[in-house]
Protein backbone atom coordinates (compact mmCIF):
# COMPACT_ATOMS: atom_id res chain seq x y z
CA UNK A 1 0.00 0.00 0.00
CA UNK A 2 1.40 3.64 -1.15
CA UNK A 3 0.39 6.14 1.99
CA UNK A 4 0.43 9.57 1.37
CA UNK A 5 -0.05 12.68 3.68
CA UNK A 6 -1.41 15.32 1.73
CA UNK A 7 -2.74 19.49 2.78
CA UNK A 8 -3.78 20.14 6.22
CA UNK A 9 -2.40 16.86 7.36
CA UNK A 10 -5.06 14.48 5.62
CA UNK A 11 -3.78 10.78 5.34
CA UNK A 12 -4.77 9.03 1.48
CA UNK A 13 -3.81 5.85 -0.14
CA UNK A 14 -2.45 6.07 -3.68
CA UNK A 15 -2.96 3.91 -6.57
CA UNK A 16 -1.99 4.39 -10.37
CA UNK A 17 -1.85 8.13 -9.25
CA UNK A 18 -5.02 8.88 -7.54
CA UNK A 19 -5.70 9.26 -3.56
CA UNK A 20 -8.53 7.70 -1.63
CA UNK A 21 -8.33 9.77 1.64
CA UNK A 22 -8.22 7.32 4.73
CA UNK A 23 -8.69 10.61 7.68
CA UNK A 24 -12.26 9.27 8.54
CA UNK A 25 -10.59 6.09 10.35
CA UNK A 26 -8.29 8.76 12.47
CA UNK A 27 -9.87 10.00 15.73
CA UNK A 28 -9.75 13.17 17.02
CA UNK A 29 -7.15 14.76 18.14
CA UNK A 30 -4.71 13.28 16.25
CA UNK A 31 -6.80 13.67 12.82
CA UNK A 32 -5.74 16.49 10.60
CA UNK A 33 -2.61 17.56 12.46
CA UNK A 34 1.54 16.29 11.82
CA UNK A 35 0.65 13.45 14.36
CA UNK A 36 -1.50 11.97 12.44
CA UNK A 37 0.50 9.69 10.81
CA UNK A 38 2.09 8.40 14.25
CA UNK A 39 -1.44 7.28 15.21
CA UNK A 40 -1.86 5.10 11.64
CA UNK A 41 1.76 3.31 11.98
CA UNK A 42 0.78 2.15 15.74
CA UNK A 43 -2.56 1.50 14.76
CA UNK A 44 -2.41 -0.42 11.51
CA UNK A 45 -3.35 -3.61 11.97
CA UNK A 46 -6.86 -2.40 12.82
CA UNK A 47 -6.49 0.59 10.20
CA UNK A 48 -6.25 -2.31 7.72
CA UNK A 49 -9.07 -4.43 8.54
CA UNK A 50 -11.04 -0.75 8.43
CA UNK A 51 -9.48 -0.22 5.05
CA UNK A 52 -10.76 -3.39 3.38
CA UNK A 53 -14.58 -2.56 4.60
CA UNK A 54 -16.77 0.45 3.45
CA UNK A 55 -15.61 4.19 5.09
CA UNK A 56 -16.10 7.43 4.28
CA UNK A 57 -13.52 8.81 1.81
CA UNK A 58 -14.86 11.74 0.25
CA UNK A 59 -13.39 11.51 -3.93
CA UNK A 60 -10.95 10.60 -5.31
CA UNK A 61 -8.46 12.71 -6.16
CA UNK A 62 -5.61 13.17 -8.55
CA UNK A 63 -2.05 12.86 -6.58
CA UNK A 64 -0.43 15.36 -9.27
CA UNK A 65 -2.96 18.13 -7.19
CA UNK A 66 -2.32 17.79 -3.54
CA UNK A 67 0.42 19.19 -1.94
CA UNK A 68 2.39 16.65 -0.49
CA UNK A 69 3.51 16.62 3.59
CA UNK A 70 6.35 14.10 4.59
CA UNK A 71 4.88 10.63 5.22
CA UNK A 72 5.93 10.85 8.69
CA UNK A 73 6.37 14.27 9.24
CA UNK A 74 6.87 14.17 13.62
CA UNK A 75 8.65 10.69 14.39
CA UNK A 76 10.20 10.72 17.82
CA UNK A 77 13.23 9.64 16.52
CA UNK A 78 15.22 10.26 13.29
CA UNK A 79 18.67 7.81 13.23
CA UNK A 80 21.02 8.04 10.26
CA UNK A 81 23.55 5.67 9.06
CA UNK A 82 26.82 7.39 8.96
CA UNK A 83 28.70 6.27 5.62
CA UNK A 84 27.43 2.99 4.54
CA UNK A 85 28.70 2.76 0.82
CA UNK A 86 31.89 1.71 -0.44
CA UNK A 87 32.50 4.04 -2.85
CA UNK A 88 31.00 7.30 -1.21
CA UNK A 89 33.36 6.53 1.71
CA UNK A 90 36.10 6.49 -0.66
CA UNK A 91 35.02 9.95 -2.40
CA UNK A 92 34.93 11.47 1.39
CA UNK A 93 38.20 10.29 2.01
CA UNK A 94 39.74 11.86 -1.30
CA UNK A 95 37.93 15.01 -0.52
CA UNK A 96 38.34 15.29 3.46
CA UNK A 97 40.85 14.09 3.57
CA UNK A 98 42.80 16.82 6.16
CA UNK A 99 39.68 16.83 8.05
CA UNK A 100 39.05 13.52 8.37
CA UNK A 101 37.78 11.99 11.96
CA UNK A 102 39.66 9.17 12.99
CA UNK A 103 36.31 7.02 12.77
CA UNK A 104 36.14 8.16 8.95
CA UNK A 105 35.75 5.04 6.69
CA UNK A 106 34.23 2.38 9.92
CA UNK A 107 31.01 1.06 9.05
CA UNK A 108 27.96 1.51 10.81
CA UNK A 109 28.34 -2.14 12.37
CA UNK A 110 31.37 -0.51 14.40
CA UNK A 111 30.06 3.14 14.59
CA UNK A 112 26.43 2.87 14.76
CA UNK A 113 24.08 5.82 14.33
CA UNK A 114 23.41 9.33 14.64
CA UNK A 115 20.58 11.61 14.96
CA UNK A 116 19.30 14.20 13.10
CA UNK A 117 16.71 16.53 14.30
CA UNK A 118 12.88 16.02 13.33
CA UNK A 119 12.32 19.46 13.03
CA UNK A 120 14.46 19.32 10.26
CA UNK A 121 12.09 17.39 7.95
CA UNK A 122 10.02 18.98 5.25
CA UNK A 123 7.88 17.32 2.39
CA UNK A 124 7.80 16.61 -1.70
CA UNK A 125 6.10 19.88 -2.30
CA UNK A 126 8.46 22.04 0.03
CA UNK A 127 11.49 23.53 -0.68
CA UNK A 128 15.50 23.08 0.51
CA UNK A 129 16.58 26.17 2.26
CA UNK A 130 20.44 26.82 2.77
CA UNK A 131 21.55 29.28 5.15
CA UNK A 132 23.53 32.00 4.07
CA UNK A 133 26.66 30.97 5.63
CA UNK A 134 29.21 32.36 2.85
CA UNK A 135 31.41 30.03 1.49
CA UNK A 136 30.36 27.15 3.03
CA UNK A 137 29.20 23.88 0.86
CA UNK A 138 26.11 22.24 1.00
CA UNK A 139 25.54 18.46 -0.83
CA UNK A 140 22.83 16.22 -1.41
CA UNK A 141 22.87 12.23 -0.43
CA UNK A 142 20.13 10.65 -1.34
CA UNK A 143 18.52 7.51 0.99
CA UNK A 144 16.11 4.89 1.48
CA UNK A 145 14.87 5.48 4.93
CA UNK A 146 12.28 3.10 7.12
CA UNK A 147 9.70 3.88 9.38
CA UNK A 148 9.31 1.59 12.25
CA UNK A 149 6.28 -0.49 12.94
CA UNK A 150 6.01 -2.01 15.83
CA UNK A 151 7.78 -1.46 19.52
CA UNK A 152 11.64 -2.83 18.30
CA UNK A 153 13.69 -4.02 21.61
CA UNK A 154 16.89 -6.37 21.08
CA UNK A 155 15.74 -7.65 17.58
CA UNK A 156 17.82 -10.10 15.73
CA UNK A 157 18.62 -8.97 12.33
CA UNK A 158 16.84 -12.24 10.83
CA UNK A 159 13.59 -10.97 12.57
CA UNK A 160 14.49 -7.09 12.34
CA UNK A 161 12.51 -7.20 8.75
CA UNK A 162 9.16 -7.85 11.04
CA UNK A 163 9.67 -4.87 12.65
CA UNK A 164 9.46 -2.04 9.62
CA UNK A 165 6.07 -0.41 8.83
CA UNK A 166 7.14 1.20 5.55
CA UNK A 167 9.85 2.68 2.50
CA UNK A 168 10.06 6.13 1.64
CA UNK A 169 12.88 8.34 -0.05
CA UNK A 170 15.12 10.64 1.88
CA UNK A 171 17.18 13.37 1.38
CA UNK A 172 19.99 13.54 4.05
CA UNK A 173 21.00 17.55 2.98
CA UNK A 174 24.53 18.13 4.48
CA UNK A 175 26.87 21.47 5.59
CA UNK A 176 30.27 19.86 4.57
CA UNK A 177 33.21 20.17 6.97
CA UNK A 178 36.74 21.61 6.52
CA UNK A 179 39.85 22.05 7.99
CA UNK A 180 38.95 24.98 9.30
CA UNK A 181 35.01 24.49 10.02
CA UNK A 182 34.63 21.22 11.96
CA UNK A 183 30.51 21.39 13.13
CA UNK A 184 28.99 18.50 14.84
CA UNK A 185 27.69 16.09 12.49
CA UNK A 186 23.60 16.19 13.78
CA UNK A 187 24.31 19.74 13.79
CA UNK A 188 25.61 20.03 9.76
CA UNK A 189 22.09 17.84 9.16
CA UNK A 190 19.71 19.58 10.77
CA UNK A 191 19.25 22.87 9.37
CA UNK A 192 15.20 23.11 9.20
CA UNK A 193 14.60 21.49 5.73
CA UNK A 194 17.51 19.52 5.59
CA UNK A 195 15.37 16.65 5.28
CA UNK A 196 13.12 16.23 3.01
CA UNK A 197 11.07 12.71 3.10
CA UNK A 198 8.42 11.37 0.59
CA UNK A 199 6.86 11.24 -1.76
CA UNK A 200 4.87 8.24 -0.67
CA UNK A 201 5.50 5.65 2.59
CA UNK A 202 5.13 2.48 0.54
CA UNK A 203 4.37 -0.66 3.18
CA UNK A 204 6.56 -3.43 3.82
CA UNK A 205 4.91 -5.72 2.30
CA UNK A 206 5.51 -4.62 -1.28
CA UNK A 207 9.35 -4.72 -0.70
CA UNK A 208 10.08 -7.76 0.32
CA UNK A 209 13.86 -6.94 -0.47
CA UNK A 210 14.89 -3.68 0.87
CA UNK A 211 18.50 -4.80 -0.11
CA UNK A 212 17.82 -4.90 -3.96
CA UNK A 213 16.61 -1.00 -4.89
CA UNK A 214 18.25 1.06 -7.32
CA UNK A 215 18.23 4.60 -5.97
CA UNK A 216 19.26 7.49 -8.17
CA UNK A 217 19.31 11.14 -7.36
CA UNK A 218 19.71 14.28 -10.27
CA UNK A 219 20.66 17.67 -9.83
CA UNK A 220 18.97 20.02 -12.59
CA UNK A 221 17.99 16.97 -14.80
CA UNK A 222 21.99 15.56 -14.66
CA UNK A 223 22.52 12.40 -12.97
CA UNK A 224 24.46 12.64 -10.13
CA UNK A 225 23.86 9.54 -7.46
CA UNK A 226 23.29 5.74 -9.53
CA UNK A 227 23.62 3.06 -7.32
CA UNK A 228 21.43 0.24 -4.97
CA UNK A 229 20.91 -0.52 -1.92
CA UNK A 230 22.82 -4.05 -2.96
CA UNK A 231 26.08 -2.00 -2.40
CA UNK A 232 25.06 -1.11 1.42
CA UNK A 233 27.73 -2.36 3.94
CA UNK A 234 25.72 -3.01 6.65
CA UNK A 235 21.77 -4.09 5.73
CA UNK A 236 18.51 -2.01 6.77
CA UNK A 237 17.66 -5.50 9.04
CA UNK A 238 21.02 -5.29 10.82
CA UNK A 239 20.46 -1.25 11.20
CA UNK A 240 17.73 -1.77 12.98
CA UNK A 241 19.13 -4.46 14.75
CA UNK A 242 22.18 -2.48 15.94
CA UNK A 243 20.11 0.57 17.04
CA UNK A 244 17.41 -1.70 18.91
CA UNK A 245 20.31 -2.99 20.99
CA UNK A 246 20.54 0.42 22.13
CA UNK A 247 16.90 1.75 22.91
CA UNK A 248 13.97 0.60 22.21
CA UNK A 249 12.33 1.64 18.66
CA UNK A 250 9.12 2.98 18.76
CA UNK A 251 6.55 2.83 15.68
CA UNK A 252 6.91 5.43 13.56
CA UNK A 253 10.55 6.30 14.55
CA UNK A 254 13.04 6.81 10.85
CA UNK A 255 15.50 5.78 9.77
CA UNK A 256 17.41 6.77 7.16
CA UNK A 257 20.19 4.06 5.99
CA UNK A 258 22.84 6.43 4.61
CA UNK A 259 24.04 7.92 0.81
CA UNK A 260 25.99 5.96 -2.58
CA UNK A 261 28.36 7.74 -4.04
CA UNK A 262 27.92 10.84 -5.97
CA UNK A 263 27.61 13.42 -3.39
CA UNK A 264 27.68 16.88 -4.61
CA UNK A 265 27.10 20.33 -4.35
CA UNK A 266 23.88 22.09 -4.60
CA UNK A 267 23.17 26.25 -4.77
CA UNK A 268 20.06 28.05 -4.48
CA UNK A 269 18.35 27.83 -7.95
CA UNK A 270 19.28 23.97 -8.33
CA UNK A 271 16.56 21.30 -8.29
CA UNK A 272 17.19 18.00 -6.24
CA UNK A 273 15.30 15.04 -7.36
CA UNK A 274 15.56 11.69 -5.80
CA UNK A 275 14.18 8.12 -7.20
CA UNK A 276 14.20 4.88 -5.35
CA UNK A 277 12.47 1.40 -7.36
CA UNK A 278 8.99 0.82 -6.26
CA UNK A 279 8.53 3.91 -4.13
CA UNK A 280 8.52 6.81 -6.48
CA UNK A 281 10.37 10.26 -6.84
CA UNK A 282 10.15 13.68 -5.49
CA UNK A 283 11.91 16.77 -6.87
CA UNK A 284 12.49 20.06 -4.70
CA UNK A 285 13.93 23.22 -5.76
CA UNK A 286 16.82 24.80 -3.47
CA UNK A 287 16.83 28.32 -2.44
CA UNK A 288 18.00 30.43 -0.07
CA UNK A 289 16.85 30.86 3.59
CA UNK A 290 14.94 34.16 4.07
CA UNK A 291 15.69 34.03 7.61
CA UNK B 1 7.50 28.03 40.08
CA UNK B 2 8.58 24.41 40.46
CA UNK B 3 6.88 22.02 38.45
CA UNK B 4 7.15 18.07 38.46
CA UNK B 5 5.76 14.83 36.58
CA UNK B 6 4.49 12.18 38.48
CA UNK B 7 3.09 8.73 38.80
CA UNK B 8 0.37 8.43 35.90
CA UNK B 9 2.08 11.64 34.15
CA UNK B 10 0.10 13.91 36.37
CA UNK B 11 1.40 17.35 36.54
CA UNK B 12 1.92 19.76 40.08
CA UNK B 13 3.29 22.28 40.85
CA UNK B 14 5.94 21.91 44.47
CA UNK B 15 6.27 23.99 47.41
CA UNK B 16 8.22 23.32 50.08
CA UNK B 17 7.74 19.35 49.70
CA UNK B 18 4.46 19.45 49.14
CA UNK B 19 2.87 19.24 45.96
CA UNK B 20 -0.41 20.94 44.23
CA UNK B 21 -1.87 18.96 40.98
CA UNK B 22 -2.94 21.18 38.78
CA UNK B 23 -3.96 17.78 35.83
CA UNK B 24 -7.25 19.42 36.03
CA UNK B 25 -6.33 22.17 33.43
CA UNK B 26 -5.06 20.18 30.90
CA UNK B 27 -7.56 19.44 28.31
CA UNK B 28 -7.62 15.72 26.85
CA UNK B 29 -6.36 13.53 25.27
CA UNK B 30 -3.08 15.63 26.95
CA UNK B 31 -3.94 14.98 30.28
CA UNK B 32 -2.16 12.16 32.05
CA UNK B 33 0.22 11.43 29.42
CA UNK B 34 3.54 12.04 28.18
CA UNK B 35 3.13 14.65 26.00
CA UNK B 36 1.40 16.66 29.49
CA UNK B 37 4.12 18.86 29.60
CA UNK B 38 4.33 20.08 26.01
CA UNK B 39 0.88 21.53 26.15
CA UNK B 40 1.82 22.75 29.72
CA UNK B 41 4.63 24.60 28.45
CA UNK B 42 2.86 25.83 24.82
CA UNK B 43 0.06 27.18 26.62
CA UNK B 44 1.93 28.34 29.85
CA UNK B 45 0.32 32.25 29.43
CA UNK B 46 -3.47 30.50 30.35
CA UNK B 47 -1.88 28.03 32.56
CA UNK B 48 -0.69 30.82 34.65
CA UNK B 49 -4.01 32.69 34.47
CA UNK B 50 -6.10 29.46 35.81
CA UNK B 51 -3.38 28.82 38.35
CA UNK B 52 -3.81 32.12 40.27
CA UNK B 53 -7.43 31.13 40.62
CA UNK B 54 -9.75 28.68 41.89
CA UNK B 55 -9.04 24.85 40.45
CA UNK B 56 -9.74 21.63 41.38
CA UNK B 57 -6.60 20.44 42.82
CA UNK B 58 -6.94 17.22 45.31
CA UNK B 59 -5.22 17.62 48.29
CA UNK B 60 -1.62 18.94 48.59
CA UNK B 61 0.37 15.07 48.54
CA UNK B 62 4.31 15.54 50.36
CA UNK B 63 6.93 15.07 46.92
CA UNK B 64 8.38 12.25 48.70
CA UNK B 65 5.69 10.02 48.25
CA UNK B 66 5.25 10.32 44.48
CA UNK B 67 7.06 8.78 41.85
CA UNK B 68 8.93 11.28 39.59
CA UNK B 69 8.71 11.15 36.55
CA UNK B 70 10.71 13.73 34.16
CA UNK B 71 9.67 16.87 34.08
CA UNK B 72 9.85 16.85 29.91
CA UNK B 73 9.13 13.19 29.07
CA UNK B 74 9.06 13.80 25.85
CA UNK B 75 10.38 16.53 23.76
CA UNK B 76 10.67 17.10 20.10
CA UNK B 77 14.59 17.59 19.96
CA UNK B 78 16.99 16.70 22.74
CA UNK B 79 19.94 19.37 21.73
CA UNK B 80 22.88 19.27 23.71
CA UNK B 81 26.38 20.87 23.90
CA UNK B 82 29.59 19.14 23.65
CA UNK B 83 32.39 20.31 25.52
CA UNK B 84 31.29 23.15 27.20
CA UNK B 85 33.85 23.54 30.58
CA UNK B 86 37.70 24.14 29.69
CA UNK B 87 38.56 21.97 32.57
CA UNK B 88 36.52 19.15 31.02
CA UNK B 89 37.97 19.47 27.92
CA UNK B 90 41.33 19.10 29.76
CA UNK B 91 40.95 16.09 31.63
CA UNK B 92 38.99 14.48 28.41
CA UNK B 93 42.20 15.49 26.43
CA UNK B 94 44.65 13.76 28.40
CA UNK B 95 42.41 10.17 28.87
CA UNK B 96 41.65 9.86 25.10
CA UNK B 97 44.82 11.47 23.51
CA UNK B 98 45.30 8.89 20.95
CA UNK B 99 41.42 8.61 20.20
CA UNK B 100 40.65 12.01 20.06
CA UNK B 101 38.80 13.67 16.79
CA UNK B 102 40.32 16.73 15.13
CA UNK B 103 37.45 18.69 16.57
CA UNK B 104 38.26 18.02 19.96
CA UNK B 105 38.47 21.16 22.03
CA UNK B 106 36.50 23.33 20.14
CA UNK B 107 34.22 24.81 22.14
CA UNK B 108 30.34 24.82 21.23
CA UNK B 109 30.58 28.04 19.26
CA UNK B 110 32.53 26.46 16.75
CA UNK B 111 31.41 23.36 16.67
CA UNK B 112 27.43 23.48 17.34
CA UNK B 113 25.27 21.28 19.07
CA UNK B 114 24.69 17.36 19.00
CA UNK B 115 21.76 15.68 19.35
CA UNK B 116 20.39 12.68 22.12
CA UNK B 117 17.37 10.48 21.45
CA UNK B 118 14.44 11.84 23.65
CA UNK B 119 14.00 7.98 23.95
CA UNK B 120 17.16 7.63 26.68
CA UNK B 121 15.19 10.29 28.74
CA UNK B 122 14.06 9.08 32.39
CA UNK B 123 12.87 10.59 35.63
CA UNK B 124 14.44 10.99 38.90
CA UNK B 125 12.65 7.47 40.50
CA UNK B 126 13.97 5.60 37.78
CA UNK B 127 17.41 3.55 37.35
CA UNK B 128 20.23 4.36 35.21
CA UNK B 129 20.80 0.44 33.22
CA UNK B 130 23.77 -0.19 31.73
CA UNK B 131 24.01 -2.48 28.91
CA UNK B 132 26.42 -5.55 29.19
CA UNK B 133 29.09 -4.84 27.48
CA UNK B 134 32.39 -5.97 28.19
CA UNK B 135 35.07 -3.70 28.88
CA UNK B 136 33.39 -0.63 28.02
CA UNK B 137 33.44 2.43 30.60
CA UNK B 138 30.04 4.18 31.53
CA UNK B 139 30.82 7.93 32.59
CA UNK B 140 28.30 9.97 34.74
CA UNK B 141 28.06 13.76 33.36
CA UNK B 142 26.18 16.08 35.22
CA UNK B 143 24.46 19.38 33.53
CA UNK B 144 22.48 22.26 33.34
CA UNK B 145 19.28 21.71 31.17
CA UNK B 146 16.85 24.15 29.67
CA UNK B 147 13.43 24.32 28.34
CA UNK B 148 12.26 26.52 24.81
CA UNK B 149 9.32 28.11 26.13
CA UNK B 150 8.21 29.88 23.06
CA UNK B 151 9.27 29.37 19.19
CA UNK B 152 12.70 30.74 18.50
CA UNK B 153 14.16 31.09 14.95
CA UNK B 154 17.46 33.29 14.24
CA UNK B 155 16.80 34.74 18.46
CA UNK B 156 19.82 36.99 19.26
CA UNK B 157 22.24 36.29 21.92
CA UNK B 158 20.72 39.17 24.35
CA UNK B 159 17.34 38.36 23.96
CA UNK B 160 17.62 34.63 24.32
CA UNK B 161 16.70 34.00 27.64
CA UNK B 162 13.29 35.52 27.30
CA UNK B 163 12.72 31.93 25.06
CA UNK B 164 13.63 29.92 28.09
CA UNK B 165 10.74 28.16 30.34
CA UNK B 166 12.57 26.54 32.62
CA UNK B 167 15.77 24.74 33.92
CA UNK B 168 16.16 21.16 35.18
CA UNK B 169 19.08 18.67 36.17
CA UNK B 170 19.91 16.36 33.73
CA UNK B 171 22.84 13.50 33.75
CA UNK B 172 24.14 12.65 30.63
CA UNK B 173 25.92 9.17 30.61
CA UNK B 174 27.47 8.12 28.07
CA UNK B 175 29.78 5.03 26.97
CA UNK B 176 33.21 6.41 26.47
CA UNK B 177 35.51 5.93 23.26
CA UNK B 178 38.84 3.85 23.33
CA UNK B 179 41.09 3.40 20.44
CA UNK B 180 39.33 0.68 18.97
CA UNK B 181 35.87 2.00 19.67
CA UNK B 182 35.04 4.55 17.65
CA UNK B 183 30.74 4.95 18.31
CA UNK B 184 29.27 8.05 16.89
CA UNK B 185 28.48 10.52 19.70
CA UNK B 186 24.88 10.52 19.89
CA UNK B 187 24.73 7.22 20.26
CA UNK B 188 27.18 6.88 22.91
CA UNK B 189 25.02 9.18 24.86
CA UNK B 190 21.27 7.20 23.61
CA UNK B 191 21.34 4.39 25.43
CA UNK B 192 17.82 3.53 27.16
CA UNK B 193 17.73 5.84 30.17
CA UNK B 194 21.22 7.63 29.44
CA UNK B 195 19.16 10.82 30.36
CA UNK B 196 17.89 11.19 33.59
CA UNK B 197 16.13 14.50 34.24
CA UNK B 198 14.89 16.67 36.72
CA UNK B 199 13.76 16.42 39.96
CA UNK B 200 11.60 19.75 39.12
CA UNK B 201 11.72 22.17 36.20
CA UNK B 202 12.23 25.39 37.68
CA UNK B 203 10.18 28.24 35.50
CA UNK B 204 12.59 31.26 34.20
CA UNK B 205 11.46 33.75 36.40
CA UNK B 206 12.94 32.13 39.71
CA UNK B 207 16.19 31.49 37.94
CA UNK B 208 17.46 35.28 36.47
CA UNK B 209 21.09 34.45 35.81
CA UNK B 210 21.39 30.60 34.48
CA UNK B 211 25.19 31.35 34.59
CA UNK B 212 25.45 31.41 38.33
CA UNK B 213 25.24 28.27 39.58
CA UNK B 214 26.59 25.69 41.60
CA UNK B 215 26.63 22.03 40.10
CA UNK B 216 27.78 19.29 42.38
CA UNK B 217 27.69 15.53 41.26
CA UNK B 218 28.24 12.38 43.64
CA UNK B 219 28.87 8.68 43.24
CA UNK B 220 28.18 6.95 46.56
CA UNK B 221 28.22 9.97 48.21
CA UNK B 222 31.52 10.88 47.04
CA UNK B 223 31.71 14.37 45.71
CA UNK B 224 32.95 13.65 42.12
CA UNK B 225 31.92 16.83 40.11
CA UNK B 226 31.73 20.65 41.78
CA UNK B 227 31.51 23.25 39.30
CA UNK B 228 29.57 26.40 38.51
CA UNK B 229 27.95 27.16 35.66
CA UNK B 230 29.69 30.57 35.47
CA UNK B 231 32.67 28.43 33.87
CA UNK B 232 30.40 27.36 30.69
CA UNK B 233 32.59 28.39 27.56
CA UNK B 234 29.48 29.46 26.16
CA UNK B 235 26.45 30.43 28.18
CA UNK B 236 22.82 29.52 28.05
CA UNK B 237 21.75 32.04 25.75
CA UNK B 238 24.45 32.16 23.19
CA UNK B 239 23.68 28.29 22.82
CA UNK B 240 20.23 29.02 22.28
CA UNK B 241 21.22 31.59 19.49
CA UNK B 242 23.58 29.11 18.21
CA UNK B 243 21.34 26.22 17.66
CA UNK B 244 17.90 28.82 16.93
CA UNK B 245 20.31 29.61 13.77
CA UNK B 246 20.09 26.24 12.69
CA UNK B 247 16.61 25.26 13.17
CA UNK B 248 13.47 26.83 14.54
CA UNK B 249 13.30 25.02 18.01
CA UNK B 250 9.82 24.76 19.67
CA UNK B 251 8.18 24.81 23.14
CA UNK B 252 9.15 21.85 25.11
CA UNK B 253 12.96 21.16 23.33
CA UNK B 254 14.97 20.30 25.67
CA UNK B 255 18.84 21.60 25.38
CA UNK B 256 21.67 19.83 27.94
CA UNK B 257 24.44 22.51 28.02
CA UNK B 258 27.59 20.27 28.70
CA UNK B 259 29.26 18.95 31.73
CA UNK B 260 32.30 20.48 33.89
CA UNK B 261 35.38 18.49 34.83
CA UNK B 262 34.90 15.53 37.42
CA UNK B 263 33.49 13.16 34.71
CA UNK B 264 34.05 9.54 35.94
CA UNK B 265 32.94 6.15 35.59
CA UNK B 266 29.88 4.21 36.98
CA UNK B 267 29.10 0.56 38.00
CA UNK B 268 26.42 -1.74 38.79
CA UNK B 269 25.36 -1.15 42.32
CA UNK B 270 26.60 2.89 42.39
CA UNK B 271 24.18 5.49 43.07
CA UNK B 272 24.47 9.07 41.32
CA UNK B 273 23.54 11.94 42.65
CA UNK B 274 23.41 15.74 40.26
CA UNK B 275 22.20 19.13 42.22
CA UNK B 276 22.10 22.53 41.03
CA UNK B 277 21.32 25.48 42.74
CA UNK B 278 18.02 26.54 42.60
CA UNK B 279 16.79 23.66 41.24
CA UNK B 280 16.79 20.81 43.83
CA UNK B 281 18.93 17.48 44.01
CA UNK B 282 17.95 13.64 42.39
CA UNK B 283 19.72 10.31 43.13
CA UNK B 284 19.53 7.69 40.48
CA UNK B 285 20.87 3.69 41.36
CA UNK B 286 22.93 2.26 38.48
CA UNK B 287 22.00 -1.47 37.39
CA UNK B 288 22.97 -3.65 34.39
CA UNK B 289 19.70 -3.69 32.03
CA UNK B 290 18.11 -6.55 31.85
CA UNK B 291 17.41 -7.00 28.25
Amino acid sequence: MRIVVFDAYQVGVEQAGMVREISSLIPTPWRGTPWAMNWVVEHWPEVAVALAGPFDSGELRPLAELRLRPPVPVPRELLAAPENYAAHIAEMAAREASARAPNAGRSPREVGFFLKAPGSIVGPSDAIELPPWPGRRFDHEGELAFVIGRPAQAVEPEEALDYIFGYTCLLDITLRTTPEHREERPMRKSFATFTPVGPVLVTADEIPDPGDLGIRVWVNGELRQHSTTADMLVGVAELLAIASRVLPLAPGDLFTTGSPSGVGPIVPGDVVTVEIDRIGRMSLPVRTRAW
